[in-house]
């Protein structure tokens, strides 16, 4: 049997097209065939080489949902549920090693010193050549945990929990949002708008969004998914939304900010307004920049602020993510935007680089 | 190669000592020389018949320390050093699946439904045969996280790190002590001084420590282990012991209990002394029992308490119970009162049912 | 100044009406008008002098929205919001010593040792009489935490928060609900149906509520409030119940259980019921009553649950209270049905105690 | 009555002793006898002018421990116990409002709005005067937390615990100590060490303390209160000391670095060290400074490490710093290196200002 990916040889270069041999599967791999596969923003950057780790030529695609091909032996989901040909099913994008210090004693999979990614760190001139989801087929490693998806939902709507939403539940982890918080969410993309919406399962009272005026369209989002308010730079000033946050947290500020975009001039604006006793999280910071000058005083010590790092997710951040579409509380189906059949990823990767679409999806 | 187990054939029967062919190892197993045994209440309670699970015949031992015989292709302990043949290592007892609700979502792989454990779990009549640890060698799953021991402790003396430690690890963990809390074990034996230990380091201002008249060297030990004070049942009433307590604890009562006797009087005498927004916890329940009748108002509404069940253990709580033991903070060396090589092993089951160790071990 | 107050002088007998003469203000003291007052279910028990530390003679009712009528001094609210006559508020209905272990070491204030209730703690004999709210005015301690209420929100919709909001507010926190969990309700009455609101907002990922036949337009309120599913004894067996609960948690059961009935057979069916690793609390026990027999080894340390009290709330659990119901995402306004003016506060009583009210309130 | 105290009347002069009239106390409030007062670090500094908000004339002295000369009505401790004349107490140096947002529902009252601190906030102009510890008596305000010290340790060993014994106490609970954690003190001046030995309390396996080579003698206080080892900035260059680091940290560095110096070489030498999901905590940043450049990527977000600010303290970490130097485990008398009688306070600025000393104590 042969699977046709989308292959990534050289940087800033079209994707081509190849047929890889399905390899046989080992006892606990599992086949997938590939119903949605997600464009993230990474993928953008690995495109234009800007990480440097890209192990050439591979097959981009982290994000996917897909339906069972076949398994190496009898297969259980989170659940418990065998897994069968046919089944719809997400599945952990980390392949963690599961016996070290951060696997096991500390419980924070997500910095397993070990850990690799579907899509991010295989080559695909090794076998079993499928490891990326821009992919007819997934080659799953075993021990990986699988969710078995009972619920007729479209895949493309529920592909982005498989990054952006897990990512945006470890960033609401970290960021110990007291039930009647005030949160301030900075960059309505797909990570801002899960964010969002974690905030308020989270029990925060009022969740505010803000973004430039590009983002237009994702601030209109943001409000069907239920923000108090939107804040859009270029329409007022840094001054005039400082004032519009301190009146409507009696003057302390929001509680939790959740900086999604990694942009220098959110954190200069936003890092201030934080309450004392505050957190300030960073999960749009993926790529090494230059350092950022921080008024450790005013903003961290007097006031007990913590400035919090996120670093990717782990499966109980998927499982939440997963959880939170399938209830249907928020509009998650307006992130998609875009589809392109597998043939149009370069469609895809065009649209996410200039920001044209919130979620890009790759269907069969 | 062979190896020579102790096999448990027949209930109340003498152990039978028989020949093992030792398998291969698959890639990641783990060949492990057995240093030290030990022998743990439930042992003797299968040993009894009391436990209608036990997979006859069987190798009894869920506690060990070894030393590394071979291992399957390269392999790495917790920390990521490699495992040679000699070094010395602990791993975890139990066998968890990693890839179910239990062990990647709400990690708390002690409670993963396909949890199994050696020298429980699993017969000696299928291959690989060696899991337990009255033997001379123990087969470990593929997967198993391991520690590996620089330091030229005493095997004997780190071997109940492996159970009781980890349990006692366990319970400290849910019982929530807070800084400067007043804490009481009921129960000197070996998880009960794991406790105490544990109970001083998640810092506790003082421990004390209850038992009977037959436990006078038990609480001696409690006192060189740190005990702020001993109350023994028998020398005193239960009113002498409530009112002793009330008074150091400026009439709120111990904060946390620690029930480590799974004994019905001990429960009914402690529960009611729990401090407001307290926490009562019961490690040492393994067994089913009559139900027992609670004053939910009393004891658990009107003073906020949590009456808190403890399960086994997993490897978080493994390697903070190696780490305790390895500290030498604590006179754990008085823990082990008796020796015996692995031949006589049926001493070692009758030591510790009569109660006359604290801790026996089995040594080559 | 002259305020009429519902004097409860004889257990059994209707309250009398009675004049106070307004005592002046010292500084810090608050004089509120109320606007609304809460019929509670204790309010029942001490008129039927179930209660026998009630202080006769004393003004009943400890459920209050108000509006600032004088204070002594500047007074301001939680947010640092000056109080004006003429204000909409809430305050704290415990009065907490503020200097206590429990006050600023532990800070859990609902354990105070010092702690008193308006409308429960009280007598009238002694100045300044007016400490219950079935009174035209409320006498309020220096030191009350208050929270002025911007919204136009009717005071009867808003009187629940008080008590019933804040214990189920209580009993979330102590629950410790995972993002994702499943939640059973048990008992559809107002702090039911607060413990249902605050589930949800806590990150359930659904919630369950089970009643009786005589709560059918309860059940029908859960059901707008967003319950998952509804369950109704006298409809189907305990173990149609079982299997349901089963079912819609892949054979785990409800990680949370939050039992709000304070009846027996809840628990004797329910606590079998909860997850592993899961939380049963009980803030439906409020008064003392037989002891009941628990299976610890099966319900509680076989599965790593905890049984857990919750008694009475703090101001911050009044805030989320607040807050919650300001939010205007539940329709709080159900819950009222059935209103008196004060003159008619007997059959107040009497439309709670034959549960035909959900919640009545008394208006001027 | 008269009273006299050093006065601070105008910065870089000589305090003044000056005589008040002691003034008749209101219900609630407390007349201490200072036993001893702390000289502390920020006393320098309020004294040379750097704090702008400093009340000339004042009296300094936010550390103390007396005993109850006189008190406005019957008065409690923090265990309920009664005050009495000749009682040793320690008191709450900070004088929080008890009912604002930060107070009861966030219970943070160290970021109480309205916070003010004996010796430092208050100017002695005004009736009553005696509100810093450098003087005879002082006369604390209604409503202050109180705890009974029955013991008969020498005030001056304990004075510390009433700030920088708290401070420390904060910036343990806010950076997460897990069992096992290895922890790195930056700085052994009072708050350091402190720190340390809260660190093993919280269950740190190891704490290193690393200072400057003028710290020799603090080092070894360091060691004699339990430090796993200890760094000299000027004997070892960064690399060496990152390189022993990583060494007994198995390559992950530790896990919690507690900075007390509030140094930016500090800062720059260390942040870098934390382990994968560790906490950066800088209890020593207590004045404005200059912005200092953070590099978000590498030692925050890939990390998913907290740079954590630390305020103050509140009563809840007084009185865990009481316990723990009461608990005598650690020996804490070694910091008091200086005593002077009230009349030589310049001396004890000096003391301190110098670093010569390590705590200086003000005795009458």
């Amino acid at each position: 049997m042969k699977a046709t990916a989308a292959v990534l040889n050289a940087f800033h270069e079209p994707l081509d097209f190849q047929e890889f041999e399905v390899q046989p599967l080992a006892e606990g791999e599992v086949l997938v065939k590939i119903l949605a596969a997600g464009v993230c923003g990474s993928d953008v950057h690995m495109h234009r080489g800007k990480d440097p780790r890209t192990p050439l030529p591979m097959i981009l695609g982290h994000e996917g949902v897909g339906e069972i091909a076949d398994t190496g032996g009898p297969k259980l989901d989170l659940l418990g549920r065998p897994l069968e040909p046919g089944d719809k099913v997400m599945w952990e994008r980390g392949v963690m090693c599961g016996k070290c210090l951060y696997c096991v004693v500390r419980k924070q999979p997500s910095l397993c010193p070990n850990r690799k990614t579907y899509g991010i760190s295989y080559s695909c001139a090794d076998a079993p050549y499928l490891r990326g989801c821009y992919s007819e087929y997934l080659h799953v490693q075993a021990g990986a945990p699988f969710i078995k998806i009972d619920d007729d939902i479209d895949p493309a709507v529920l592909v982005a929990a498989s990054c952006s939403g897990a990512t945006a539940a470890h960033s609401i982890e970290v960021s110990h949002i007291r039930p009647g918080d005030v949160v301030l969410v900075v960059g309505p993309g797909p990570v801002g708008l899960f964010a969002l919406a974690f905030a308020l399962r989270a029990g925060a009272s009022r969740v505010y969004v803000s973004g430039t005026q590009a983002d237009a369209s994702r601030l209109e989002m943001a409000r069907a998914f239920g923000a108090a308010g939107t804040l859009v730079v270029g329409e007022t000033t840094a001054e005039e939304r400082r004032e519009y946050l301190m009146d409507v947290t009696g003057g302390f500020g929001p509680n939790v900010v959740i900086d999604c975009t990694g942009a220098v001039r959110a954190l200069e604006e936003n890092i201030a307004l934080v309450a004392p006793g505050g957190t300030y999280s960073i999960p749009g910071i993926a790529e090494p920049r230059d350092r950022f000058p921080v008024d450790l005083f005013t903003w961290i010590a007097r006031k007990n602020v913590s400035l919090q790092g996120v670093w990717v997710s782990d499966t109980d951040h998927l499982w939440q993510s997963v959880q939170l579409v399938l209830s249907r509380d928020f509009p998650f189906e307006q992130l998609v935007t875009h589809r392109f059949p597998l043939r149009d990823a370069m469609a895809g990767l065009a649209a996410v680089e200039s920001c044209e679409a919130v979620k890009a999806v790759l269907v069969p």
